[in-house]
């Protein structure tokens, strides 16, 4: 199925996207593209790098005439965000955002929606430990998930369109309840990041004399599980604010697991250590396998 | 500084003890390789590869006339085997381990010493994927880490011949109080892979609607998170069960951090999340930086 963007505007001019705006123009399914950030200096280099052809500041302003607009800034500023842009709107227009918390972030975008301005929630699964519109690349969506999270209020026409967008980047696009995302990805990252948040924090308060040597001798270990702790911290806090009862539960089961593999140690309890560890190998190797699939 | 070893036993022919009488003979650096396993098929592997020269079943038969002991078994099997094996040791040899936990088994190895025998514990930070005697190769430890705990009764001699074996393997040798080794590795090694055991037991018990998605669109950051949650079982009771203490502080601290944690996602405490994700990663890229160094 084909389609053509005459105009899109993007706000949020970071690695998500600037990577949607390489991948469609690559593939010429989209005429003009036109930038909105908050800081002048990365607009001017997107235009330099070739990324949009315009660039304005203001939200409301740089939407104009745009049939489709993408809100790719971190999670806290979406709303605030399409708020701002939603009076210079044009009617027919499609709005979508890349944020990795849908559930409040939908529901609040379709209230300040104009009318005739459809909005479609979308959660492209992708990134690199760079940011901004410098590093990103026409091909980093290609082979990634994403979910989009439809809801009563979303046109048909304007999820298709969204759809096929996606398609264009090379994403496999799913859709998904806004709520049940969340539950998902709490799951799924937000959990096993905050963890590796934890788990850095509890090292660096160590004494002295066993922070030097924990230092030095980090293992393997630690160097895999905190990989991930060298995310943005601004996402992290937004996501935190934003998911707040889903990572709250989270948070809570994996605290039981803890207390219980506490005792467990506590109590030399070799036999039922041994199934957990078996059972955690075994659900792991289970999960990689459905994951290649 | 040259040394050669006429006889070497390796009780408990795994990776690592594979990989050490490997990479020694590859060098010309023992004359004949004694291995003693439990179970015959791995012997019998380990001499059709060329690993060792002969075997036995008994350990206090297998260790006769060799200068050099290595124990390489499970880390629960080092002190029971070491005292079988002890009626056996000539006068003279030198007796190390290769187990991830140290305190009590050096004590219990020293006490169980014959006389004229010396005992220098050992860990060589190595490892694959992979176990046994198949995945072992001589250059396993090339450019890595081991830690040596020489007490107030290790003999200078016996500790410089091990560490001079291990330096054979292009490992690099540090010594540690062998307590201090295990509150070290309790942070660094110890506490990240229980924690991604216990993620994945908490995320497989998640309700069958959820768990389903979860399985499917396991992110990256499951993915880094758990790679670790892979390793032995095993290997994983037996050092909860002798590292027993260590471990138990530094989960203590983990879950007091986590409490934290909990608590101001709750309360929606933006500022202090945002601090505490800044420090982790800047901890991270310092931690990073030395261990590269």
């Amino acid at each position: 199925m084909a389609f053509y963007i005459k105009r899109m505007t993007v706000i949020g001019l970071g690695l998500i996207g600037g990577s949607l705006a390489r991948a469609l123009r690559r593939k010429a399914l989209v005429g003009e593209v036109v930038g909105v950030n908050r800081h002048r200096e990365s607009l001017e280099r997107a235009v330099a790098l070739g990324v949009i052809d315009r660039f304005s500041t203001d939200p409301e302003d740089g939407v104009r005439d745009a049939d489709l607009v993408v809100v790719a800034t971190p999670v806290r500023a979406i709303v605030p965000t399409i708020a701002r842009a939603a009076p210079g709107m044009m009617r027919g227009a499609v709005v979508t955002d890349a944020g990795s918390v849908k559930g409040r972030i939908v529901a609040a975008c379709e209230a300040v929606m104009p009318q005739g301005v459809d909005f479609v929630g979308g959660h492209p699964i992708a990134g690199t430990e760079h940011s901004g519109v410098e590093a990103s690349f026409a091909t980093l969506f290609e082979g990634s998930r994403t979910i989009l999270t439809p809801t009563e209020h979303t046109a048909k026409d304007a999820l298709e369109l969204v759809t096929l967008v996606w398609e264009a980047t090379g994403s496999t696009v799913e859709t998904m309840d806004p709520l049940h995302h969340d539950k998902v990805l709490a799951a799924t990252s937000h959990l096993p990041h905050l963890m590796a948040y934890n788990i850095v924090k509890t090292l660096s308060d160590l004494e002295n004399d066993v922070q030097s040597e924990v230092f030095r001798f980090a293992a393997s270990g630690f160097r895999d599980f905190t990989r991930i702790a060298s995310s943005d911290p601004t996402m992290w806090r937004d996501i935190c604010l934003e998911n707040r009862e889903a990572i709250l539960e989270m948070i809570g089961r994996f605290g039981q697991d803890l207390q219980t593999l506490r005792d467990l140690v506590h109590d030399g309890n070799g036999d039922a250590l041994h199934q957990i560890f078996s059972q955690s190998r075994a659900t792991r190797d289970r999960v990689l396998k459905i994951g290649k699939g």
